[in-house]
């Protein structure tokens, strides 16, 4: 079982993620060369849990940024701790033995205002039970898909897969494929990228290499997707075009993704749940 | 139980009050006068139920309007009849008997451009299957309430209730309440109508003048409110507060409205369904 030495090593890390991508995203938008918008700057916010409940505690820290290129960046890490209630018990793989729970993770959603620079998202996680196993996932949803960021994008994944087992990939890009899809549209939320839960290979130090790789993963490929094409003109039609793209993100993430409504149905932090959701989305 | 008479009947008149009340609304726009706008027409588009099994048939005819006082407007009727698949069935009243159904319905949704001026929902159906029922309801969202709007829209609609019986108002206008309601904002979805659901006096004609004086009732008030609202003068800020308000609107329909995840997960008409959601709608 993780212990509280890991619990502390895996928060830290978080939150370490969190100021680094933050960084990231911030020295863009100081790049970025713009007549009349001002490059954007994050502000951080943090939360604690006050269930009645005293057994639930812990918190975490929303960054929001408006910038330039970033028309709305969400990088939120939280370590939290508690018991799920009886309706979750049966669902959570070790839970029924033994309601306690322990998670720490990151998750981010970045909506640029530019629609040519894709849309993207990652999240990784550590959870607790009478089991543990590390969780997450990046996906890229372009709103025009251009070949090369697609590539890139799977092979930066594929090289953080490769370092843990090389039939990783395949499984994780499978099961993106599967998970970030709307049923109601028969469409793809994206372009994909990886996905995966329940991993414990009874290896902590293993997977939790994995998860870094992840994280770093994310860090070397997206900004360099974001450079490519922050400063190709665009359109109001091209505009348009994108605000219904994000439409389709809200539909997903409000009717099918998992940690959306677990995290609403469990009485999550709704502002930093739902801080996923695009600045504008149309439905013509 | 319902005639093949009466789902003619109920049919026909769906169809007759989609006609009257897009005609009602293309009015307004016929009378607003603006420098640049110009006034806007529905666009009516048929459907069949197309699935493989062929005891599955029946359509409808969707109606949008994009105009300068509605900036989206969608009435739509459809009569369809089918089965219910087994996941469904022990949750419909009278499938678990046998899956067959019936059911014609009109369903509208309304995004004014002006923020001054309300959305509104309303909605009226009939649906067989061993048993027999009636169901439906109208609700106004407005971003800026105005106190005698919604007094007078819950007088409309209090007044179609006393026709049938002078303890629907109260009822309905709770369950109404109670629906339309988001538990993760702790928040209305906007100020309340009537909700109704399973109506069945087994007196198909004293329930089916209840539902025709439920159409009457929208379409006395709402055009009423709407020539109230339409002139007054608005912001960007204004345009952005309601484009916050239409989120909540999203988030109610993905997440919570039956009708919507019903229809979807039985494979009913998506861009119908859909049809709902907001032109433009924002998450700051």
């Amino acid at each position: 079982m993780t212990t509280l030495e890991q619990k502390q090593t895996l928060s830290e890390w978080f939150t370490n993620l969190q100021k680094r991508i933050c960084k990231a995203l911030e020295e863009i938008e100081q790049e970025f060369e713009h007549p009349s918008l001002l490059p954007g700057h994050f502000q951080f916010k943090s939360w604690q849990r006050d269930d009645v409940n005293s057994r639930d505690g812990g918190g975490g820290t929303m960054g929001i940024m408006y910038g330039a290129v970033f028309e709305k960046a969400g990088v939120n890490v939280s370590t939290v701790h508690g018991e799920f209630s009886p309706e979750f018990r049966a669902h959570i793989p070790g839970a029924a033995e033994d309601p306690r729970f322990w998670a720490s993770g990151l998750s981010l959603v970045i909506h640029p205002l530019n629609p040519f620079v894709p849309a993207v998202h990652m999240n990784t996680r550590h959870i607790v039970t009478t089991r543990s196993w590390f969780g997450g996932g990046a996906d890229l949803t372009p709103t025009f898909e251009f070949a090369e960021d697609t590539k890139d994008f799977h092979q930066a994944f594929k090289e953080a897969c490769d370092l843990h087992d090389p039939t990783d990939y395949q499984r994780f890009k499978q099961w993106c494929d599967e998970y970030f899809y709307l049923p109601h549209r028969g469409e793809a939320r994206g372009v994909g990228g990886i996905f995966y839960d329940n991993l414990d290979t009874s290896d902590f130090d293993h997977d939790f290499v994995f998860t870094k790789a992840v994280g770093e993963a994310f860090i070397k490929i997206y900004p360099e997707i974001v450079r490519r094409r922050m400063n190709t003109p665009w359109t109001d039609e091209d505009k348009q075009k994108q605000c219904v793209k994000r439409g389709r993100y809200v539909e997903f993430n409000l009717m099918y993704d998992r940690g959306t409504l677990f995290g609403l149905k469990t009485g999550g932090n709704t502002e930093a749940i739902l801080m996923s959701l695009p600045p504008m989305a149309s439905w013509p």
